[in-house]
């Protein structure tokens, strides 16, 4: 727990000024915290603000996160909440919201307001990790069940007004190589965070077996979770690969040439992490040769995908336009969390730490 | 538990020859067991007879179902496992096992076996009911996944060549009046057997709320399960219908333009029943209209579906080829449990009984 440290830095027009340093907020019995602090939430989702409220301290202000500016009687804002904030809302807000403390992303990840300019040694950074982990979760879930039971094919099919006869009726059960069933299937998670903790039950219940693969090893919530040392052993024995890999330098290509050779001819890679993660070239090779059983890739190197790329025609691939999450669940609750933590001095959650 | 009836009806060329009516079995202590009974199991499937075996006073045949006879050898069988026989071989059987006490169909349904003649008042006839509940389950759960998650309009659009970024990125969470998750989706499910029974947790571990319909109201397994002259009242309230009703006279066209009607506009169907169960040209006509959200079928009033059936090319309406079961999971432990129950003189399980 942070001490609070009280430092006024610039005055302002408001009876009290605290600029307070990242991670640290202002004791909620000092009286100097009794003047209003402004929380700005944006109007890119359904935000309700009844369930911010509580706080004797905090106004909350509705803004335009597209629009290019922010207007006047706000750019005192002590706190932003921010989703799917245009490039240029970020940026101006860096430049001219300067009693900014703490900025609330509601995304998975901080980088759009990273990138944007804000000064991260004096403003707080909290994301939105968890608040995607169930939609992710069921968007795999359903991508791996559309390959297993050749949804996609039959599309393909209905499409042409033809019955796929071969794709149904009498079919062998679970049969050694191959992926077309979640029961007794054997799923590596590649990338085993929260939203892996949240995907693994709907698998487990389904009848499969779930190792992990993270950089650290260890057991969690029941889990065997590899580091990728151990990816060459891991990967021969598994049926389906789900890749939930943050995309940054050190994900980049992933999941490479070498490393879909080790997977078997019938095992399916599902793609929910970040496209970098996958080496699309040699994914594109693998899957023309038929050297393994297909690809869901809900993200891609470049999205959108360019019409004309050749994935869109590569054989079993499951196509999904990065549409796994984009509708953060419980935003309220994570912000009224954080307020709390503000106002008591006590550590925010999800904050981004600096490397 | 039946008392053991030994009342010999017709001579053999075995020693002992017991006929043993329906439902019955001999006593495993009576000394004119000792002979050996005969039990066929087919060819189109993975059967292990090492699974199979134990009973000292049982032997083991393997028999082509698809064949339009059996061999002169087995005609003397009391047993006999049926899993996709020909129409011709069932009929060759009923006309020429003279022998036959029992018939253990791995189907979910009797209607083959029954249709080819046998004598039922003479001969048991089990089913596979349960045998087939993980993969049908597991299907119904792909095909509402794939509804709500629109995975097949993106197949569409990949077919085209085309990002379909409208169904992706930033989307509304959980709007009232659409069904794009199970997360809090009001799924009813009609016809609540043992597949439902199975299909359940899944959609509850995913955040669905499930209730049921059957002939007879209550609570099962902790779901609601009401009687059918609720529905007026239930399908208003629905996001997603699930059928599962088998295919007789009395559920032809349950869901018919009336109850269609009842669906809000969002809802889905989903029917991995039986096909007779659903009114396609009122389905059709609300799929058009835009009446109801869409369907997924697995099952149709024919199959193949012609081509040229307008169904083919319908609004939002995914096509599956009959595909959630025909892999029975399990057999053997089923004929087993009920092999033991022959021998012991108890009652067999799925017997169909006597209407």
């Amino acid at each position: 727990m942070y001490q609070p440290l009280l430092v006024a830095e610039q005055p302002s027009s408001r009876p009290q000024n605290l600029s307070v340093p990242k991670g640290f907020s202002v004791a909620s019995n000092d009286p100097r915290t009794a003047a209003a602090m402004k929380l700005l939430y944006p109007n890119t989702l359904k935000l309700d603000p009844a369930l911010l409220s509580g706080f004797p301290t905090l106004t909350l202000h509705s803004y335009d996160a597209k629009a290019p500016t922010v207007p006047a009687n706000l750019l005192d804002a002590e706190i932003l909440v921010t989703w799917c904030n245009s490039a240029a809302n970020l940026s101006f807000a860096a430049q001219n919201l300067s009693q900014l403390k703490w900025i609330q992303s509601l995304a998975a990840g901080p980088n759009d307001v990273l990138a944007a300019g804000f000064d991260a040694s004096r403003i707080a950074v909290t994301t939105g990790s968890g608040l995607h982990d169930r939609t992710v979760a069921e968007h795999a879930l359903g991508l791996l069940l559309n390959a297993a039971r050749r949804f996609y094919e039959m599309r393909d099919f209905q499409n042409e007004g033809k019955w796929p006869g071969h794709l149904g009726g009498p079919q062998p059960d679970r049969e050694p190589g191959t992926f077309r069933t979640l029961r007794d299937a054997r799923v590596l998670i590649w990338g085993y965070g929260n939203i892996a903790k949240c995907l693994t039950p709907y698998l487990v219940g389904l009848g499969a077996t779930v190792r992990g693969v993270a950089r650290g090893a260890g057991v969690r919530g029941g889990v065997e979770v590899f580091a990728e040392d151990t990816l060459a052993e891991l990967l021969p024995e598994t049926d389906a690969l789900v890749m939930i890999l943050p995309g940054d330098a050190s994900t980049r290509h992933a999941l490479n040439k070498e490393r879909l050779g080790l997977l078997p001819k019938h095992a399916w890679v599902v793609n929910v992490g970040r496209g970098s993660s996958v080496d699309e070239d040699a994914l594109f090779e693998a899957l023309e040769k038929e050297e393994i059983g297909g690809a869901a890739l809900d993200v891609f190197e470049q999205e959108p995908l360019p019409e004309g790329n050749k994935l869109y025609g590569a054989k079993n691939l499951i196509m999904s336009p990065h549409a796994a999450g984009g509708r953060p669940q419980g935003s309220e609750a994570l912000v009224v969390d954080n307020l709390r933590r503000f106002f008591a001095g006590q550590e925010l959650r999800n904050i981004v730490s600096k490397l």
